[in-house]
């Protein structure tokens, strides 16, 4: 006897989208959550210092773009605030010279971004030329420092990966996503009122018990027709699984699934999302505070609390979180000598975390058709999440529809009709 | 010896964007386009009565939803101008009573609309028992007259068609797509600052004399290897064509080519969109008009002039469009008396026009599957447009991500590669 339809591993938002819309197919669902929250990447937290909430992970959406999130907004009545954080009037100005040739790589930027399919799975069928780091790319552009860096630290925002790591088509996906390498960059950006967080609930309220936090999955394999999903103390049977897990950790775990190889190799290498966030009060002045920069505090912000300021600032986490938010300190205080000496500090160092293992999905050189191939696996192990979505992937965006298209193949499996291509 | 490698028919939204992606792909192209303009179903003109542009077609983008109009007003630099004119204030509040059955009726759609797969091109399988029209939907929820009468108002600027013709899993999709149906009625829209034409303009410049205007397409059919694209006095021969046309119009082409039954059942009946747009300069007072009715007059609003007002007026185009603004001003003087008498007017007959017969797609029940029938055929006859597209299908979104979907599986078969499914 199957104790549920569909059993989901892990509550974050793909896990609850497709939790959600399997419940309303009339589906039997469990859904296995190792933390002691919903949520996963996306984590709101009272900065007690500063006098509001934070986003100590995923924090943006560009509501022009993400469509999915603004869906889920409007279904549960959260409103999106606009805030224009990307303003580079507080970074140095390019002189003429260094302008132009900034001018003519976002042009090229654009005209190779020309080449991406952005809605299709195999998005990067005519950028496979293009596969290198992002380091290299530059490099073959021959471009003078201050031109460099300002595209990584505007490149940053998007790909949360050192240049070194990343491919510059997971960049040129981006540009092609956002209709312009400008765009891109300058994407009017907005909150969820309220913090990032609150879909999650809403959702995780709607599923009331089905939810299960602390039960932390280490392994997923076939039981008799079905599957099986276990951890300390507990296994759940299904008819399918939804692994909606970070695949940063999947390696972890003891997955006794049928993957393609490409597909096995993303699991082993994972993605090279390794962005450091930290929260800071200060002692200072950090009102309005918009400050970009490289190769540290890359992009820093304040927002206003009911007592003082919280400044955001980032980095690539390297060597570690800790490190790199120590770098990042450094250099904004040098940046903006008013902001005076750090206060209170708030973070979560998301690449130590065990759920999590990374932050939000960048690729490698050559992985882009693996992660696909992951989410199109057939049943009755469907895989779902941010990492691996068609369109948006890396973003919250991608998640929600991930999501909800491994929800729609897998009640179709689990009715016996045809399972239709992953499109999510 | 072929004269192109893509032969495309039409000029409006999906045939430009079409033909700009296969251009860029390295293909060499010609577009044939009837009228003497790009643009097709839109249309910007200039209204000299009250010294400003407007738009004849389609004018309105949900920036928050259409992502592909928002990332081709990025790439070609134009503005998105938002304006709030779907605002009920002007509208009879509804007393208690009514207003709680107004707002069952919200929750019944929304859930109704739950079981859509807003992504997926076979989005409707899962409301096919609820595939029926508008008016035997509303009539077994058993509204009160004013209840019954403000829906079919709010559904109407997204349907543009009678509640006796369209099916109303037409608008659970768009109630999908917004999130709920408060968000689709109330959805916040914008124009494309200039004139919604400007993207089509734009891409017609770029394109430059691949576009052949005045080259009204009768027939399509194979040639050797490949097709043949003729019309009086012109025939293209070419390794593929897309047929980007109306589908209204293509049951008077000779159509000589292989499609499913269920798509040549939607080419025979055709959509069912039937608005009736009219623009009036008046004598009173019409600034800042919103102004909303059942059954004439449906949607009005003020665009401020150079000299004066334009207003804008909707109907159903029962019997005819002429009848439609006719009815339609009697109801909106009667409605407010300070507009004055009626002074030059401005209008195009979209449903006489030999190259639309129809406004924007909204389908009957029973058609649904052969709509993306349409949209799926192999090569070398590829069908592009807004009435076929997969998401926001109707819309000017739904023709540029129909067009960029047919120039991506349009080069693969070119290429003699496989031709990925249509997913546009």
């Amino acid at each position: 006897m199957r104790q549920a339809d569909v059993v989901v591993a892990g509550a974050g938002l793909a896990g609850l989208v497709a939790a959600r819309d399997l419940v309303a197919a009339g589906m039997d669902v469990v859904v296995l959550e190792a933390r002691d929250r919903v949520g996963g990447r996306t984590w709101t937290k009272t900065f007690e210092a500063a006098g509001t909430a934070v986003d100590l992970g995923a924090e943006w959406v560009a509501p022009n773009h993400h469509e999915a999130v603004v869906r889920e907004a409007a279904k549960y009545g959260l409103d999106l605030a606009l805030d224009q954080t990307k303003d580079w009037d507080d970074a140095d100005p390019l002189d003429t010279m260094a302008g132009s040739e900034y001018e003519r790589a976002l042009a090229r930027l654009d005209k190779d971004a020309a080449l991406v399919a952005f809605d299709r799975p195999d998005w990067y069928r005519a950028v496979e030329h293009l596969d290198v780091t992002m380091a290299d790319y530059l490099e073959e552009l021959g471009l003078r420092t201050e031109v460099r860096q300002r595209l990584l630290a505007e490149s940053f925002a998007l790909m949360g990966a050192s240049e070194n790591d990343y491919s510059v088509i997971s960049l040129l996906h981006e540009v092609s996503g956002f209709g312009s390498a400008r765009a891109a960059f300058e994407g009017e950006s907005a909150r969820i009122a309220g913090g990032t967080d609150g879909i999650a609930r809403a959702i995780a309220e709607q599923l009331g018990s089905r939810v299960r936090l602390g039960h932390r999955v280490e392994g997923v394999g076939p039981h008799d027709d079905g599957v099986v999903v276990s951890g300390d103390g507990f296994s759940v049977t299904a008819a399918a699984a939804i692994i909606a897990l970070p695949v940063n950790v999947l390696s972890q775990l003891r997955l006794d699934v049928p993957i393609t190889p490409e597909a096995g190799r993303v699991v082993a290498q994972g993605h090279v999302g390794r962005a450091a966030k930290g929260w800071t009060t200060v002692a200072g002045e950090a009102d309005g505070l918009h400050s970009v920069g490289w190769p540290d505090a890359i992009e820093a912000y304040a927002v206003a609390g009911a007592d003082t300021s919280a400044v955001a600032y980032f980095g690539v986490a390297e060597p570690s979180h800790e490190a790199a938010l120590q770098r990042g300190w450094t250099a904004l205080q040098a940046r903006h000598p008013a902001i005076g000496q750090q206060a209170e500090t708030l973070s979560h160092d998301w690449i130590s975390d065990d759920f999590a293992r990374g932050t939000w999905h960048t690729a490698r050189p050559g992985q882009a058709v693996g992660w696909h191939e992951l989410a199109a696996n057939p049943g009755p192990f469907f895989f779902a999440g941010g990492d691996i979505s068609r369109r948006w992937f890396g973003w919250m965006d991608g998640a929600i529809t991930s999501g909800a298209d491994a929800a729609v193949r897998a009640t179709a499996f689990v009715r016996g009709q045809e399972v239709p291509d992953a499109l999510g």
